[in-house]
């Protein structure tokens, strides 16, 4: 049940010149189910990357920010259902063999390919199956499939994941079209779970990789769900250079402002249906000396069980928001100087409970299935934002049911 | 429903010469239930204490660590039901009044009462009902009521925790015995939740916080139930010196060694008491640069709530556990030299999966309501080991219902 997240109208996802999606059935871990994506990019594209900080980082992950940097990238291939992480040499070498069995049939070389995979940890990769089932996914390649796509890399997501923004540069309409796939062991720590996003725009290398790790920054940088950082999380970003040149500072500007929606639309997408999720949750921290500070209280409110669970429960226990900010770990903060809101309710003023703060205020902001925890700290003028969701009963139930 | 934790013996707890307890039902937060305790110390007890290294630690924290630097402690005064946390000026104010009421009783100092509170915070502490609960409790103090004490600070643990052990000193058989209470926000950082000690072995007041620090790293602070590190947390050692000296080096172990037992049975009691607990969990990192990041990856698998699903489910997910040693923050961690363990299995070689692994193997060992997760990083001699729970649905049930 995810929050206030309508599926897709794939009427909605403007095609991107130069961007063909292709997705077949290959029975990766479970038949009948599109788990297979092709995405071809038309000569003269340029990709950039971010990529997961976790040192357990998966063979996929490995292989294709390798070849990020080698070639000239002709197309990526993404399969569910196996992260083929854990998996060592043997992980490299299938992950490999799929990339050169793609670039055999797209007449490339296997360097130009960029394999990702997300699912279960640990288990060696079906090479046979995901081959097996790449004709049917070339032969499936369309401008038109960004919404199939979308569906075909889902985990345990339960609603497909795509947004679509047209902008006026100078040259002409430009569109950047994105998907992604959550959703659980969120935790971004230099990009995201797995978000492909293209733009027809013509922009140089250079350019593409400060837009995409802006991007980054700003969108699934920004979410947790259970804070695990995983072992596959990758965002790409492709511009294929078709439509309008950004030939200003107004027009990158335009641009990367379109950019860094549709990966913010995405990422709270990818919260809004976090496992198990009820509620979506703004968690603001204002004032703080530094960024990174205001990062640190957010992420532990956040990540909170006990913050996390009185969140599904409805229930205003707000000294568990206080002991958060208390255990993130700055030394020197003096809680005599924060304020805390819900929503626009002042329940903590200096620190201590604020005299006239009254309990069914806050009730009713978190009976609402979206609301704001606003943390002041009134030491500096930094601020950081967070989108997370609460820990209910069904996160558990899917996680402890994942593989059965 | 507690982990392998049986209720204490109340014969098996050996009063302390010099320590009395006595238990009041105050009606703190609800009626009918034990929830004031007295502890009064004979005079020439020295006490140390280490408290929690939360910012927004609670008014009674402040103030007993206060106190216990500037008077001779003559008693603890102990309520549950409510935190007095995160209530600023006017919990402090309360922490007092509720001291000077006890030492008016008990013709003593206001700053020669320690005051302790748990339970729900950021309301204010309702002071008249505590100190209308104290003439009862001064009233029943008896040294055999360890047990009692044991269940009056409970808040929502299931099993009261108290354990003693006899020493024999070069001067004569000492005692020590201890009484703790959970369950939830848990992960002391500088100490436990409510720990009390005592010993009636005689002691140097200096021996004694080395001894109170020694203690508590060796057990309080190797447990973690939820990461939630609370404002309350307060573990306090006492000597009566009414028992043998501690008269040599050989003495001083033994007592230390018997405290720290004391101290790990209550610690480990309160993880087996851990919401929702339906497994207990030890989590072993060896052979790391130094114990720091040996600790930090332990707290990484530990905190995971991906691990802690996949452990209630029996569910040999072992990736999670990969997943988290890759994200716990050590940037040049070589994970290709890292074999993980699950008991006596060898799930992991080298970094990947183990070829000879059988899936049932693993299986078998989680299916136990004890286990041994063993991650040896291969790059030095330091070690550290936790305790943790797994993360049921009664967590979430505990925690979504805890006020209501």
């Amino acid at each position: 049940m995810a929050v206030n997240l309508p599926p897709p109208d794939p009427q909605a996802l403007y095609p991107v010149a130069g961007v063909e999606l292709g997705i077949a059935m290959a029975g990766v871990r479970k038949p009948n189910r599109k788990d297979l994506l092709v995405l071809r990019l038309a000569p003269g594209a340029v990709v950039a990357g971010v990529f997961t900080s976790n040192r357990f980082c998966a063979a996929p992950v490995f292989l294709a920010s390798k070849n990020l940097k080698t070639g000239k990238v002709v197309a990526l291939v993404v399969n569910t259902g196996n992260a083929n992480a854990g998996t060592g040499k043997d992980g490299l070498n299938r992950a490999q063999f799929v990339c050169g069995a793609l670039a055999a049939l797209l007449h490339c070389k296997p360097a130009q390919i960029l394999p990702f995979s997300t699912g279960v940890i640990m288990e060696p990769l079906p090479v046979e199956r995901i081959v097996a089932g790449l004709p049917a996914a070339i032969a499936d390649l369309r401008e038109g499939n960004w919404h199939a796509a979308a569906e075909a890399i889902m985990t345990t997501d339960t609603v497909p994941k795509a947004y679509s923004r047209r902008v006026k540069l100078a040259g002409g309409m430009a569109v950047v079209t994105g998907i992604a796939k959550g959703a659980g062991m969120i935790r971004p720590d230099m990009a995201t779970m797995l978000g492909f996003v293209a733009t027809d725009a013509k922009v140089s290398s250079a350019f593409l990789k400060k837009l995409a790790k802006t991007a980054a920054d700003r969108s699934f940088n920004c979410v947790t769900v259970d804070g695990d950082t995983s072992t596959n999380d990758s965002f790409i970003l492709m511009a294929t250079g078709k439509g309008p040149s950004v030939a200003s500072k107004k027009d990158l500007s335009i641009l990367e402002k379109a950019l860094t929606q549709v990966c913010q639309l995405l990422a709270q997408a990818i919260v809004r249906d976090g496992e198990g999720a009820t509620k979506f949750v703004t968690v603001t921290v204002e004032r703080g000396r530094n960024e990174a500070e205001c990062r640190k209280i957010a992420y532990a409110i956040a990540h909170s069980p006990l913050v996390k669970t009185a969140f599904f429960a409805s229930d205003p226990n707000l000294g568990r928001i206080l002991a958060a900010i208390g255990y993130a770990g700055i030394k020197d903060l003096n809680t005599e100087k924060i304020d805390l809101h819900l929503d626009d309710v002042l329940v903590v003023r200096k620190g201590s409970r604020n005299p006239s703060y009254m309990e069914p205020l806050a009730l009713a902001a978190m009976k609402k299935s979206e609301f704001t925890v606003r943390a002041v700290l009134n030491r500096g003028k930094a601020a950081a934002t967070l989108w997370t969701c609460d820990l209910s009963f069904d996160y558990v139930k899917i996680n402890a049911e994942y593989r059965t």
